[in-house]
């Protein structure tokens, strides 16, 4: 494997699996998740704080970071992990979702995506191989390839025609990485971290064949790892978890496998029993702000006339700092009256129940007793809003 | 000394003086910053932060504590302590600057001040007598007594007219703190804090017979510290400085001198040199969340565009969080793009600037060296932002 990443599956249980996922800045243990600072920065909270509550990867947006501040400025700084003060793995997503995500302000072509920065309007332009070359500037530990990613509800047609240009892009980029991996002279910028990986992104949307496809396709060109790309866009659960479980029967065994962008708790508990191994979403850190607090027993939003004077822990079961140290009432009231605060207290939280979620499913997978877990978990935890 | 607070001046340096404030929360070391948590929160930063940066006492308010969430719910929490998650000293202000700040949603008679609510509207009515009871439910460690705060540029008749009717209510104050401690069956509520001590509040404006009479009239009534209000209004800083030091000297000498709502920290360094204790101001938190950032070479406006490639910290010889990992360059960058957690690093770094420069008074206190800090402090802080 090029770079300096490894993995392994050290316990099984059923189709999950709890493994180790060695990078240039440590390790994370998966099934993981990844807290989502799309700019450098978890809003509200600091990396010391992630730190604290046990994150042991983040990820980051190339995209963004491409158009502010640049990759020359965090090269010069000595790449991503000191320029954002964050010393573990970092994930940079490639902004192939982000550009798609911007409408009629991008045209696609074979090249790649022509652009008007959502900041000051000038032209940009995103292509396989110069997302890999900023991505070597930014130096994270793993840098994704650049992908399509089209919309729930689109003709299969369309979605062939995308799947296959994503492949044709994933051939371009895994080049453009091998050549500037063994060559780093290529490059206009700086390498900032010569162990980063690479992985590749399979798409096909809600289509079983088309998923196969991709996943012969991508898998072929040899990434150390891989992601399943556009779910999560409005299709049924059932649908995302139906195709989830396909596709990872079709992804090596020995490589880690990154369902991106997703999801809910049982998303995510669903989706380990499917064999996924990394995940990233900005559901826990976007709710908390909306006072959208995850507990044990579900969703508690906290704005409620009714917690007014509840002065219990959001959780009770929980060893967050937010709940060892506030109370319903208190997260109520700091809400209500526009603290900022509230919503570090409710980022820490949630973020806490994320990465709480994971830990116990890797214990779980190691103890044998997973599908106790799962039961359990969807016992009391309802996706539906406590209201 | 009712309550179980206690002071003792430990040494000297000229005016200035280093002391112990016992109070049933701990132990402040003063000279002393208490930061703003007007509303029982930190704008930007949990109160473990504060706790990590030093602080030994905050302070919040009563006005707005009353007015929502309401003591009777903090009182049912365990008190002020409990509920905000602050395990130390807290001061709680009278609210009377703020009514007072209300203009015309209020009206002054020889009872009290009604006012209309900034929240709901509604009615709302504070006395000497039930600012000292609501005061008791929150079971702050010090209290404040009741005062009106007259704007700078008011003629001296008018100001004699307020600080005369301060008096009364003082007295009346005092009264009704006398009065609860020895029989806390009186009170509608629950104490929350049986230690808790009572400040009065020398008024005056910049007139020295008036606040000689005020401080007369003030120390006769026998409250445990005493606090110069009425100044940071707008009057010049050499007034300020003439009247903190005119003031300090016809105040006990072994009572906490606290001066509220000051100031730059050039006016933390001449009013401990005219014998103050105890601060508390917004500007250090406020100033952070508008990007500008306290050094020891002076303020930086951390938006200005020569920071843009600026990969030293924000003040290199800091030893705080937001300095020992993050450059001008990042957090320029978070400030510009609106993330929450430029604020939140800026926060840190401004109230660790503030916490620094008490503990390097009170260092320069204790070796005899004040003076020779003063100078040198003076030398490299300038107030006019660099720019």
């Amino acid at each position: 494997m090029p770079g300096s990443c490894s993995f392994r599956v050290i316990h099984r249980a059923g189709g999950a699996r709890a493994g180790e996922f060695q990078t240039p800045h440590g390790r994370v243990q998966t099934p993981a998740f990844a807290p989502v600072g799309t700019r450098g920065a978890l809003k509200g909270v600091t990396h010391r704080d992630v730190l604290d509550l046990g994150a042991e990867i983040i990820l980051t947006n190339t995209y963004h970071l491409h158009l502010r501040p640049g990759a020359p400025l965090i090269a010069q700084a000595g790449g991503l992990h000191r320029f954002i003060g964050w010393d573990r793995p970092v994930v940079t997503d490639s902004g192939g979702y982000q550009v798609f995500s911007l409408g009629d302000r991008r045209e696609i072509s074979e090249e790649g995506v022509v652009f008007r920065s959502h900041l000051d309007g000038s032209l940009q332009q995103l292509t396989p191989e110069n997302v890999v070359d900023i991505q070597a500037q930014l130096g994270s530990d793993v840098a994704m390839a650049f992908d399509e990613c089209p919309s729930y509800g689109v003709s299969e047609i369309e979605v062939r025609d995308s799947m296959e240009r994503t492949l044709r892009w994933a051939r371009r980029g895994r080049d453009r990485f091998l050549d500037t991996t063994e060559h780093p002279d290529v490059l206009e910028g700086e390498v900032s971290n010569s162990g980063q990986v690479q992985f590749g992104i399979v798409q096909g949307g809600v289509f079983k064949a088309l998923r196969d496809e991709s996943a012969r396709g991508t898998v072929a060109l040899g990434f150390e790892g891989f992601a399943i790309g556009g779910l999560s866009v409005g299709e049924p659960v059932a649908v995302m978890y139906d195709i989830v479980e396909h596709t990872t029967q079709s992804l090596p065994d020995d490589r880690v496998r990154y369902l991106m962008g997703t999801g809910t708790p049982q998303d995510l508990v669903e989706c380990v029993a499917r064999g996924v191994d990394l995940f990233d979403c900005v559901l826990p850190t976007r709710n908390a702000r909306n006072g959208q607090l995850l507990t044990r027993e579900g969703p508690l939003s906290i704005k409620q006339a009714r917690f007014a004077e509840d002065l219990r822990p959001p959780d009770q079961d929980c060893e967050c700092y937010t709940c060892r140290r506030f109370s319903r009432a208190y997260l109520r009231y700091l809400f209500v009256a526009g603290e900022m605060t509230a919503r570090t207290l409710n980022t820490l939280h949630n973020i806490h129940f994320y990465l709480d979620t994971m830990r116990r499913m890797r214990n779980a997978i190691e103890l044998g007793s997973f599908e106790t877990f799962r039961q359990r978990f969807h016992e009391t935890f309802s996706r539906r809003p406590r209201s």
